[in-house]
């Protein structure tokens, strides 16, 4: 009799799972349970529909419902698992009763953190996160003359830039002294907020949530802590919180996130039971700090790797170095590790080394500026940490590049010999990330 | 009395020794010679001013004569050195006479290889070089009909682009079975090629060049052992070849190559003697292969390292692991280290790691193909070479991570397990690199 592994879940961790079972145990029964009436498609693509840079929902679709059935892995959709016995290897599923498992795979994802104010229940607040209400709020939106976003996190950040580009007037409250605190440095988010500013975006900082204020059931404003704010709209960006009511009162260990603790192998602490994505804490890989929320990427690899191993198969998911990246205003900012912000906050001790470079030859059009800053240990000038802003190109690339650097312990003096691509269309002669690194090499040394 | 410098050479290299000797020894009595009116341009824009992707030269150019004067460096323009004395300390320069020097530094760069047929003195050939002669040669292709570019190696490729998007007719001739041998794989040019072709070009491989035809002291036609080709302009884009006349005739040591040998602080055989640029050869970081005739960033680092110990300094320059890349008819190529046919020639067993991928999220606009080869040494799966095409975004700067990941012995265990970046509009779920490894472990199991 093949083996069955229940799957909860049916984001970029649970369908990454399913596809790790099949591919260690391709005679695996595979059932996934998602609480929604899609799957595979591509929820970071939403802000980018309301902003218009992508006509329409229907593109963030990645594949039909028949591909998962020629796969082999049969997707239960608007299917609500309600309890978990760890003990009994069963799970209580709305409509079917108690099914057995062999294996079961934990991906129950995020919520947004409760804004814990009055007013939570009004009409014209938007979470955003599912395919089939962001195309209902996209009409909203077209006709809203007045915006909140509350907090500017990553979602935030994606959509202040999307109700702006949209012509609605937008404005950010947030409880910290800038945008994206959480993450990024002040100096990489003064650019982006100054091109908010440009697109007519009202930013207030350092200003809390106090209530939702509504008439007839729908909101009318947001009272915050430095006064009121008249909105149609208000979109709730607080932090991801891991959506795992399920696994606690299963029994399942949580860590200090509130993400279940898992292994090397993506193993919870309950027999047979894995977990991966949102729902899971994973170590940073230099201060061994739990990180929980991280990207639709990491979600992936994670289920990947816990799928393989319910399958029987081997493989391990490693401590996190985090490259990031994200449009934000009119750039790009990314980083890997954490920035100066982070460091000061854990007490990390750094030495610093900037530098503002350009993405091609100075005399080739469509050069654009690169600001990079990198974080190294004192002593050993090992990497730790990198922030970037530009106008886009290579962001990405060199943010995946400066994760893999930190996880290899390359030093301030192995980036400023590092040999760059010269080729005035594509790179400058100096690679930014070696001359911040050249840089960072005479700050060390006027440190003593 | 201040130690006196002298400076052979006013490309990158020689004025990177220059500002390597400065930053060292700031008290540094430093001469540069040069054969030509000016110094400070970018020679890698000409052929992007020819094709009119960059308006007008006056861009090229980095800095005016004063900065040179301003920084203490004494540069003689158009005046040739014509004997140097390791012995004496001393070189002979025309119009100066015998100077004598402290520490001599020998950036004399390189030529084109001597095309070896008849009809070399005739008018109508052009060696892309100079950016005097670029200005007179830019209005002769304004007027030319039919050209002959003779050889696809890096500004063959280049001038071929350039001389199709000028409206030219033109013709490449080549000695091997396709373009840019030497350095890329025939999976990678193939694509260029067929882009070449959409322009109109007319690709004549396995084709040698026997004779240029002339007509009154100017060229007519190119004969070719495939036949007869009509041409107002040959643009001559042999391989490149160290100009290393002067250095020999001292009795400097050359290396197999023709290149100067010289140590990690780039030092000569002789005394107080250092050498940068592509007068020197260096050696491969894995194969140890001397190699010559790299990019002006590699001439400027070797420049800054030669300077730098001239002037009583410490730095060293590493092997190299050459991340390169370029625009090639619609595409843009590159890679690291060495590709398949390199490898297969050297005798170099290798597992390869193919994949087909996308610069940014499928659905997201502007999004672009970009195909990843890797290849790694069999049993350790250790990146040994990497290759790459795509419409541009980020080659350039996953070249420059992947030289670093062979320096660093990166295996395809690494890269298969590398976190990346996912933001739709910058970067995909799955980053080229990983799938590329991914295959490349399957293929390897594949072998046993």
């Amino acid at each position: 009799m093949p083996r069955k592994t229940v799957i909860i879940g049916g984001g970029a961790a649970g369908l990454g799972s399913a596809g790790g079972v099949k591919a260690a145990d391709p005679g695996a029964d595979v059932v996934v349970y998602t609480e929604y009436e899609d799957v595979a498609y591509s929820p970071c693509g939403i802000p980018y529909v309301h902003g218009g840079e992508i006509p329409d929902f229907e593109r963030l679709f990645l594949a039909g419902k028949q591909a998962y059935v020629d796969a082999g892995i049969d997707v239960r959709y608007e299917t609500t698992v309600t309890a978990i016995d760890t003990a009994a290897h069963t799970v209580t599923v709305e409509g079917e009763g108690t099914v057995r498992y062999d294996q079961l795979i934990v991906a129950t994802g995020w919520n947004y953190a409760d804004p814990g104010v009055s007013g939570g229940d009004l009409e014209g607040l938007y979470y955003v996160k599912n395919i089939r209400k962001a195309m209902e709020w996209d009409k909203v939106i077209g006709e809203t003359k007045r915006a909140v976003v509350v907090e500017a996190g990553p979602l935030g950040l994606e959509m202040v830039t999307a109700l702006a580009h949209r012509g609605v007037e937008t404005h950010l409250i947030d409880p910290n002294p800038y945008a994206l605190a959480m993450m990024a440095d002040p100096d990489i988010m003064a650019p982006v907020e100054d091109s908010w500013r440009e697109l007519g975006v009202h930013l207030h900082f350092n200003t809390t949530l106090e209530e939702f204020v509504g008439e007839g059931g729908r909101v009318r404003a947001v009272r915050t802590s430095t006064g009121e704010l008249p909105a149609d709209l208000v979109v709730i960006s607080t932090h991801k919180t891991p959506n795992n009511a399920l696994a606690e009162a299963a029994g399942i260990k949580v860590g200090s996130t509130g993400g279940l603790i898992v292994d090397e192998r993506m193993k919870t602490s309950a027999p047979d039971v894995w977990a991966a994505g949102d729902a899971v804490e994973i170590p940073h890989g230099l201060t061994r700090t739990p990180l929980q929320g991280l990207t639709g990427s990491h979600a992936y690899a994670q289920g990947k790797t816990a799928g393989t191993n319910a399958g029987g198969g081997e493989r391990a998911y490693r401590a996190v170095y985090v490259p990031w990246g994200t449009p934000a205003g009119k750039w790009v900012i990314g980083g890997a590790s954490f920035g100066e912000a982070t460091a000061t906050a854990l007490g990390i001790p750094y030495v610093l080394g900037v530098a503002e470079g350009i993405s091609r030859a100075r005399y080739y059009p469509g050069v654009q500026k690169i600001k990079v800053k990198l974080l190294a240990e004192p002593g050993s000038l090992r990497l730790i940490g990198a922030q970037m802003i530009g106008g886009g190109e290579g962001i990405k690339e060199r943010a995946d590049f400066l994760a893999q650097a930190i996880r290899f312990g390359m030093t301030f003096h192995d980036l400023s010999t590092m040999e760059n691509v010269y080729s005035p269309a594509i790179g400058a002669l100096n690679e930014p990330i070696v001359v911040a690194a050249t840089n960072g090499l005479a700050e060390a040394k006027k440190k003593g």
